[in-house]
């Protein structure tokens, strides 16, 4: 199988993204997901930029890492500079990578006006940088910045920067669509040139962005041109419209166009990873996301459904399986009865499709949807509402009551405060919280109450909050349906609610949440039992 | 110029997205939305399929529109029917459409696995239902469905469905990437040899969409090999990952390829237009969608900062101003000046540009968008803004302190209330009021307060109130951004508010609805006073 080595830039051109502020713990636990993945090369900052960056490479080093080797980023050296003189280069070392990525001008237009140096200057920099680090030792990759639009400006120009680099023991040349907006044939073309002068030397790869919703398309027309490196951001994270996602451009290779980039075996762990990442950077994952997002394997639409049940390659271009992703049949009103039986199954496999339950979830589900209720982005009170159908569920808590109470102008001493009194097992808990607003106080109150019967709950939280006013033109009366998302850090399940009254829909969605967690780690631990009993007999 | 027609179809596949449900006066809006922008169609449901479809049919006959046409979408007749004897192929002609968009089978699987049915059977099908349009005087765009899937399947046959179509009178015949998975160069090939068997008699395109990441160079690629018709969604909705982005389609053809699709002088209306249909749909934007993302031309990195201060292009594939966006620098704003100053003048006619006043609006206003407000959609509390910043503004109330107190379990006696201290002019009022939640409570409440002051209020009532979470990932404090609307029967206004606490955003807005209609109220008595005077004279 032909290989293509991928570069996972996350923690430096990912991190440059709007939102994204990457601590030196969550750092590490990237490296770590993406060593886990497969991920060979992993791209950091450059230690001489910041001290949060030299305290990662010290920490890096300490870590076991199974496959995945981290490489320092820097500049070539500066203008009128010898590479051993430039303080920004000597940095570099210090990060004791064995593999460093370095890069350099490609684009007149940058060398002139943004770096204001000769052309002739800029390639001395090139070579004698990456001669540099050769001669030291290491492994180095060239990313020749701008080299697209450079080589549409002056392209015998272009080309002659990215042969000073291979000349100088390049392993690898990069080469840059650093804005984002060129095209597959460009960049096909590009890439063939490149290959014919330096291919017999380094090997070559593409560094892409998705300003024109291109960033996929690039680097798979990159390959298809010979390229054998490419680098991207495992989530799609990056500056502006982000880096070329790399789960997708993996995925297409592996899947689809006969390449191994990672292990063949760790491909059904790629939706973990990227959910992971995402979590880690605490950015929402898009839902559409290819492969990978919640929605990727939904169908929603009744005539896709019937397809997909007769035959799932109907409407589905790959098993969602193989990514580690799932299918998703959405209980919307279009949903038939054999959608709802399904889902049954996999809380009771058994389950005879006549049977009379099956017809009572129908019926609850299309009552709830009168009344406003969704469920088709609400798996966890789906499920829920199931269980209490069945007559399956226990309650974990009683409430007794809760009272908000919010005041302005809020002061110290003033503001939002929750109380309520739960009672689980016929023992009470009284307790009160403050919070931003009545239903976050809500929230805090009502896990502080019931954290003292279930320690589990304490490494639960809210991942996403979203409020959709049902009918707008009853104005402040409107009906509101809450959709919240939470995790423990392993699982993400989402739930809701429905009222008036937006604190009442946010206490049904949370109640939701937080006996999601509970029944399942409830039958998780009897599972464990099980396994244990059957272990000492 | 070329012309590349392109098709949206939000109305339909866009509303199987996860997520999105459509009211009556969402579609409408929906359409003039995307008419204003110059899309010259529009397709819609089927108005067979449910009532809603039918009373969208309706009343978009009643709108004016500037250049687009509303086309319905329906299927081919079913096996061994004639189309007249089809009751869903009837109901397509109730919409009263002159175009219709008619889907068949070409993929063989489907066919014979789906719809059960012999190959020869659903080429009758497809011919005899796009004659029996043709033949009502209709214009006929026939869709394949799973066209590339099935070219892959059985090409042959593949192109026999589509020629069929073509024969029987189809205007255009539209290719669809169904599945999603098709990759550039399988899309121009099949494009291609359809081109060469129909390109005599029909237009020929194609609906991509983004399962492999790839619906934007797909639909790109069908281009370039020669196809002159695109359907997808202009923000990229649409069921699993989504439809092939117009939007970024449209940017990309008519920027940089030399194709026209919508007049050029709505282009910079682009980014405006994606947020419209978003904010109709209540879906959050991805802030990283090429070319109308709030990030698209976000400059995080200091040099590339710097290299944009040197010279934009260094690092923007285009200039933001052409699709209506702007450049942001993360750290440091700029605004669109002259935007606002626009709106100044329409208060204060008199307005230099360089009048100090100026700056300190767009200075408030970056602060406030900075905050997480968005006047997009506010223009009432952007004129109240610019009247305070300019000091027109004389407070028409003075809050001292509003209570909000909300129980659960409610009964007959407890439930959402709001207690209130306004002052008016020295006098003060303490109320009370009950409400369906704390914020209809709260809206009783204030205008109970003021109606003895301003008894015009009393004709006074919210017609839209919308709640937007905007940074999810913060659980239950994250910040929430009102909108209301408000009329009183006269105007329609609108107004918005922010704030971790959502009776506070709420409170905000509510505030500027009612001092929107009282500032008013007091100018068009003055008015009139005004006006008797003269007379008088």
């Amino acid at each position: 199988m032909k290989r293509i080595e991928l570069l996972d830039t996350t923690l430096r051109d990912g991190a440059q993204a709007e939102g994204i502020s990457f601590s030196v713990r969550d750092k590490l636990a990237i490296v770590e997901t993406l060593d886990d993945l497969g991920i060979p090369l992993i791209e950091a900052g450059n230690p001489g930029s910041n001290p949060k960056d030299i305290a990662f490479f010290e920490a890096v080093r300490g870590l076991r890492l199974k496959q995945a080797q981290v490489a320092a980023f820097g500049a070539t050296c500066r203008p009128k500079l010898a590479p051993a003189d430039d303080p920004q280069v000597q940095s570099l070392l210090c990060a004791g990578t064995a593999t460093v990525v370095i890069f350099g001008k490609s684009w007149r237009l940058h060398v002139t006006e943004v770096l204001r140096t000769t052309l002739e200057e800029n390639v001395r920099m090139i070579r004698d940088t990456v001669a540099f680090f050769t001669g030291q030792g290491k492994r180095v990759i060239y990313d020749a910045e701008h080299f697209f639009d450079g080589w549409k400006a002056d392209a015998s120009y272009a080309l002659r920067t990215v042969a000073a680099a291979a000349e100088a023991g390049a392993s690898a040349i990069c080469l840059c669509e650093t804005n984002g907006g060129c095209f597959p044939e460009e960049v096909a073309q590009a890439t063939g040139e490149v290959l014919a002068k330096v291919g017999g030397r380094s090997a070559v790869g593409v560094h892409a962005h998705n300003d024109g919703g291109l960033g996929v398309a690039n680097s798979l027309a990159a390959v298809r041109a010979g390229a054998t490196h490419l680098q991207g951001t495992l989530a799609g994270f990056g500056e502006r419209c982000g880096n070329a996602n790399l789960a997708t451009i993996l995925a297409n290779l592996q899947l689809k166009m006969g390449y191994e980039c990672i292990p063949e075996e760790r491909l059904p762990t790629l939706t973990a990873a990227v959910r992971r990442v995402a979590e880690i950077a605490n950015i929402v994952l898009a839902d559409d996301m290819p492969y990978v997002g919640r929605k990727a394997f939904a169908h929603k639409a009744g005539m896709h459904m019937d397809g997909v049940r007769k035959c799932a390659h109907s409407f589905e271009h790959v098993a969602p399986e193989r990514v580690g992703n799932e299918r998703r049949f959405l209980m919307s009103e279009v949903a038939g009865r054999s959608a709802v039986l399904e889902r049954i199954r996999a809380l009771a496999p058994a389950m005879d499709k006549s049977d009379p339950a099956v017809d009572a979830v129908v019926k609850r589900l299309k009552h709830l949807e009168n009344e406003g209720y969704q469920f088709e982005g609400a798996d966890g009170s789906f499920e829920l509402l199931i269980r209490k159908t069945l007559g399956t569920y226990r309650p974990l808590f009683a409430l007794e009551r809760f009272r908000i109470i919010g005041e302005h102008p809020a002061s110290e001493t003033t503001g939002a405060a929750a109380m309520i009194k739960v009672s689980v097992d016929g023992a009470d808990e009284v307790t009160a919280a403050e919070g931003n607003g009545p239903v976050d106080a809500l929230n805090h109150c009502l896990r502080k109450a019931l954290e003292r019967f279930y320690p589990g709950l304490s490494g639960v939280h809210l991942t996403d909050y979203k409020v959709r006013v049902l009918d707008g033109n009853a104005g402040s009366a409107a009906k509101v349906r809450v959709l919240m998302e939470t995790t423990d850090g392993r699982m993400v399940w989402s739930t809701t609610g429905v009222s008036t009254d937006i604190i009442e829909a946010s206490w049904i969605a949370l109640v939701d949440s937080l006996e999601f967690k509970l029944i399942h780690d409830r039958e998780q631990a009897a599972e464990a039992s099980g396994r244990h009993d059957k272990i000492e007999q």
